[in-house]
C-alpha cells in the first residue's frame, strides 16, 4: 500500500508541523483552515498547498481544537475528502462520543494523538521535526479495518513519530497522568506568583521558569481537555494533593526532624519517578554551543551583534535574550555549532563585545 | 576600596563557580573543602589555589551545605581568615540562628544567596558564568557596617551577578515562593509517576520533563532547606493545595461547564503569573504584535532582517527564532508595538521578505 497524499484540516502548530513533515517525506499535502490567512502562512512555510483537494486524498488529518474536532471530522467524512480519517485531539473518548452524536460514519476514522507540542500555538511555531522520535498514539476501535489503521500508521511514520496503539480508555488515563495533570499543576504554581511578594518574582530561577513554561498555554483549549477527561484527572489530582498535604502538615507542625524525614522521602520518591522518564528527545538545540554576550539595553545592539557574527562567517542557529530586571544590561546567548564557538567568541571580542 | 582576594570554603558547584568567576575577574582565590580532592579538582579547573591563605583575604565565602554553613563560618571567623565573611545558603534565618548559638562574632558577616544553580552538584558542573545576569541576594542586618556590605557587593559584581538587598525574612519568604515550593511540587509530581500505568510514562512529553527536571535534586539538601524554612513553605504549600483542590472538586463532580469554568480561570491566572517572570522572551509576554518572517537558513539572514526593520524606523522589541535543524528554512518572529506591525509587514515585503 502506498500512502502519499494528505489533507490537513487546521493549520495551527500541529497541523502545520504535520504538513512540513509530510512534505519533507515527499507527500502531497493540502491545507485548509477556518482562517485562510493561517493556511496561507502554513503554505508559505512549505507545509503544502492551500485549498481543498480536487480528488479524495489517502488520509485526512483534523488538527482542530478538541471541541471542533468531531465537527471537522464529520464534515470531512461527509464530503468524502479522503479514504481514511484521523485527528490529533488529546482526549479520545470525547471525540468518539461527539462523532456518534453527530451521526457521522466512524468506520473509516482512526483516532490519533501525537504526543508532542509546545506551549505556543499557531503555524509560526511549527517544525517538520516536531514529531521526530515522539510517540504518536493510535486508538483504533476493536472492529476497525486493518487497512485504515495501516494508512494512519503510514502517516505517523512519515512524520518521524513512533506509533503506539492503546485503547481509548488507556490513552485518556495515560494522558491525564503525563500531560493534563502537569498542565494544571504548572498553571496553579504560576497562578501563585500573583500572590507572591513583588520582590520575590524577579529572583525566580530556571527551575521555576521551566516548571511554569507550559502555564502559558491556551485556557480555552485546556478547559475543554479537562472537561473531556474529568475522571482520570480528578483521581490523579487527588493523589498529588494527598502527597503534598502530607508534607504540608509536617511543615505546619514545625518539628525539624519530622519535616526532614517527610521531605527526604518525597525527594527520594521524586528522584525515582524522574529517572523513569525515557531519555531526552528532540533536544537538537541543546547540542549547540553557547556564546554569551553581555550587552547594553539599547536599540540596535542585537542587530549589530548579529551583523558582526555574520561577518565572522558563523551561522547563529538560535539565540536567547536574557533581560536582567532593573539593570541596563542583558545577556544574549548565541547558539552555534560547537566547532565554531571559540572562533566566534574571539572574533566578537576583537570587535569590542563582551563575549563569554 | 579595592577588593581582590577571596577564600572559598566548600568547592561544590557554587563555590567552584564563584572561584572561576573571581579568577576570570582577576582576583586571587584560595580554595578549601572538607574533601581535599574536591578542592584539588576545583583548583585544576582554574578556580584558584587549593589551601588556606597565608594572610587574611578581603572576603571569605562559605559555600557549604546549609546545615554546615554556620559551623564553617564560625570556624573561618574564629581563625581570622578574612576581613569580611559571607555565605551562599538558600535559607538565611537559620544560618543566623545557628551562628548565634555557636557564639560566633557575626559583626563582619553579611548573608548572601546567589539565586543560581543547577540540579547537579559538585565542582565538575561549575561554570564561570553561572551567576552572569542572575540576582544575588544580600541580607545585611540593620546595624551592619557599610564597608562589609560593600566588600560582599564587590564580590557579587565580580561574579557578574546583580546584587539585590532584602531583609532576612523577606529573603526566606521569597525563596519559599520561587524555589522551595516549586522543588516540593516537582518532586511530588515525579513521585506520582511511580504509581502511573507503565505504558503512560514512556509517552511523557517535554512539558512534564521540564517540570520534573529539578526532581533529580539532592534529598538531604532539600530536607535541610525545608526544615529551615518551614513556616513560609507551609503557607505557600497550603495556598497551592487550596488552588488545586478547588479544581479537583469540580472535576470529581463532573459537570463539564463547571469544570471548564474552573480550569479556564486557573489557566488564565497561570498565564498572568507566568508572564510576571522576567527573562527569556519577557517582551513577548507584553502586548507586542508579532510579525512572522519565513527565512532561509543562511548566515546573516537574521542580521539583514533586523537591519531592514531598523531602516523602516521600527524598533524591534524582542524576537524569537524558530530554528529547524536540518531544514533550509525557519521562521523569525519580530515583536513590535502593535501600531507599527502593519507598517513593518508591508515594508519588509517590499524589501523581498516573506513577512506575515
Amino acid at each position: 500500500m502506498t500512502v502519499t497524499s494528505a489533507l490537513v484540516v487546521g493549520t495551527g502548530l500541529i497541523g502545520t508541523s504535520v504538513g512540513l513533515a509530510l512534505r519533507a517525506a515527499g507527500w502531497t499535502v493540502h491545507l485548509v483552515d477556518v482562517d485562510p490567512a493561517r493556511a496561507a502562512l502554513a503554505a508559505d512555510m512549505g507545509a503544502g498547498a492551500a485549498g481543498i483537494p480536487d480528488s479524495p486524498v489517502d488520509v485526512a488529518l483534523v488538527a482542530a481544537p478538541p471541541r471542533h474536532t468531531a465537527a471537522a471530522l464529520a464534515q470531512a467524512i461527509g464530503g468524502g475528502l479522503a479514504g481514511t480519517y484521523t485527528d490529533v485531539a488529546s482526549v479520545k473518548e470525547q471525540v468518539l462520543t461527539d462523532l456518534r452524536e453527530l451521526g457521522g460514519d466512524i468506520t473509516r476514522y482512526v483516532g490519533g494523538h501525537p504526543v508532542a507540542g509546545r506551549e505556543r500555538t499557531g503555524p509560526a511555531g511549527a517544525s517538520h521535526d516536531l514529531f521526530t522520535g515522539r510517540p504518536w498514539v493510535l486508538t483504533p476501535l476493536p472492529d476497525q479495518r486493518a487497512d485504515d489503521v495501516a494508512v494512519v500508521r503510514a502517516l505517523v511514520v512519515a512524520c518521524g513519530a513512533s506509533p503506539v496503539v492503546m485503547t481509548v480508555e488507556e490513552h485518556d488515563r495515560a494522558l491525564a497522568a503525563v500531560s493534563h495533570l502537569p498542565q494544571l499543576v504548572a498553571s496553579a504554581l504560576a497562578a501563585g506568583l500573583l500572590d507572591a511578594d513583588p520582590q520575590a518574582v524577579p529572583i525566580a530561577g530556571q527551575g521555576l521558569r521551566d516548571m511554569v513554561r507550559i502555564a502559558a498555554s491556551d485556557p480555552e483549549l485546556w478547559a475543554d481537555i479537562a472537561a473531556a477527561n474529568a475522571d482520570p484527572l480528578a483521581a490523579g489530582l487527588q493523589g498529588l494533593i494527598d502527597r503534598l498535604a502530607q508534607v504540608q502538615q509536617r511543615l505546619a507542625a514545625g518539628d525539624p526532624a519530622t519535616v526532614q524525614e517527610a521531605v527526604r522521602r518525597l525527594l527520594i520518591a521524586g528522584n525515582e519517578g524522574q529517572a523513569r522518564l525515557p531519555g531526552k528527545h528532540g533536544g537538537a538545540s541543546r547540542d549547540f554551543a553557547t556564546v554569551a554576550v553581555v550587552v547594553s539595553d539599547q536599540p540596535g545592539q542585537l542587530a549589530r551583534l548579529l551583523v558582526d557574527a555574520g561577518d565572522c562567517g558563523v551561522n547563529v542557529e538560535d539565540l536567547r535574550v536574557e533581560h536582567t530586571p532593573g539593570r541596563p544590561t542583558g545577556v544574549i546567548e548565541l547558539f552555534v555549532e560547537p566547532g565554531v564557538a571559540d572562533t566566534l567568541r574571539t572574533a566578537l571580542r576583537e570587535r569590542g563585545w563582551s563575549a563569554h
